[in-house]
């Protein structure tokens, strides 16, 4: 489990919306915070059907925070936006979608590169999916085949948002989210974050602070999951792991 | 949207263990009619990590129903054990795993070429999806990477098992059943059968008789979702869409 390099930015929050409240309101303070006085973001659209429709709701909102928005479907030189994008916003949606159509448009080392340059990425559900090394962890429906399940790889670790906890007066027969993630380590070494709706993760100088009103749950191989409070760096939690093989003590 | 050979006999369960009875109990009659006087099973037992217990698991529970089981993963010819199978079961489980398993196996094709020769094959749940066109109407969680979403297309309908019906008192904010079918259709023409547990698919002369105590919800491209009662013949709904440009008014 490598470290994250202390110059990458990022914002994943588990959901755009919470029962209540309107788009993106929820998180309006982290984002705000997070871009500080940045004036101009990137907006990824492809994890929605309708991608102007989309583009225009999260323009309205970015707007009101103080951001004039470009949506990637929107312009004629993808890799000239990224390049000179201040904000990269990763919208939710269905994440077979959203990954599609980064690898479709030869996006992902692009977006890397910025990141990895400093660039702040704001993720969010599907967003914040495919900020990890994989899709793996999605709840969507894959009705749309990616080349290939590998994604931007900008965190060390999965996660899984919109984490409901067991209902135990449920009688579906249907897996719980945490046996899935329970089969995804029967074949995946890379530890999961359950993110409950409402919460985000700050990544920022190497560390990876839990934000918002709730505790995360988080999944290793072979150890039981533990919840970790709001406030907390999960940064060495994931530091643990050294390699697929051991651990330190 | 093709008819379906006469010759094609397939029992397509939701769910392999219901609420309150135990493994396969409440599919034992329809699978006692459908296999009728045959002795022997091949189990595909891809779907689940621990495939040896999977295998005990149905092994022992079909030699109830009077049938002896041959494992796929036991034996040292795969090819010739599909050849030599009176009925092939596809267990259920996580539909990235066993589709994979088929894939990385070269078994989609035997099994096609048998089942087209009119041996029985039943699914439960993932093994009813496989059976689909495609896997893309999964629920799982995609913790492998299969090489491709094609799965045996042995019917020409989507299946989504473990139908749910949205919640409305839920203040979750995942997509519902329903919302994830209607992205699905954004996407894709082929209908889909929205299949309650409890309810099993049974096709046999070219009809695809809705089995169980449950109705069905059935979901095409630019249609309302109509509920068909259990006892239906949904073939003649499937055979309305005659191409993916326009329907028979």
């Amino acid at each position: 489990m490598g470290r994250i390099e202390g110059t990458k930015q990022l914002l994943l929050i588990s959901n755009s919306t919470l029962h209540g409240s309107g788009y993106l309101d929820h998180a309006e303070k982290e984002i705000r915070d997070f871009v500080g006085g940045r004036t101009n973001a990137l907006f990824v659209s492809y994890a929605v059907h309708d991608r102007r429709a989309y583009a225009a709701k999260a323009e309205e909102r970015l707007r009101e925070m103080g951001l004039s928005v470009t949506s990637i479907h929107d312009v004629s030189n993808m890799l000239r936006a990224v390049g000179e994008a201040e904000v990269i916003f990763v919208g939710g949606g269905n994440t077979f979608r959203l990954l599609k159509g980064l690898h479709d448009h030869d996006l992902l080392d692009p977006i890397r590169q910025r990141v990895a340059a400093g660039v702040p990425y704001i993720g969010s559900s599907a967003g914040s999916i495919v900020a990890c090394p994989t899709l793996k962890t999605t709840k969507d429906m894959p009705f749309v085949q990616p080349p290939s399940f590998e994604a931007l790889g900008l965190v060390p670790f999965q996660i899984s948002p919109h984490y409901l906890d067991p209902d135990a007066a449920s009688t579906h027969m249907g897996e719980t989210q945490e046996e899935r993630i329970m089969q995804f380590l029967e074949e995946n070494e890379t530890p999961v974050v359950g993110l409950r709706e409402g919460s985000s993760l700050l990544v920022r100088e190497g560390a990876v602070v839990l934000k918002g009103p709730n505790s995360a749950r988080i999944f290793r191989r072979g150890e039981n999951a533990v919840e970790v409070p709001s406030g907390s760096n999960l940064s060495p939690v994931f530091d643990e792991v050294v390699s697929p093989i051991g651990r330190v003590a």
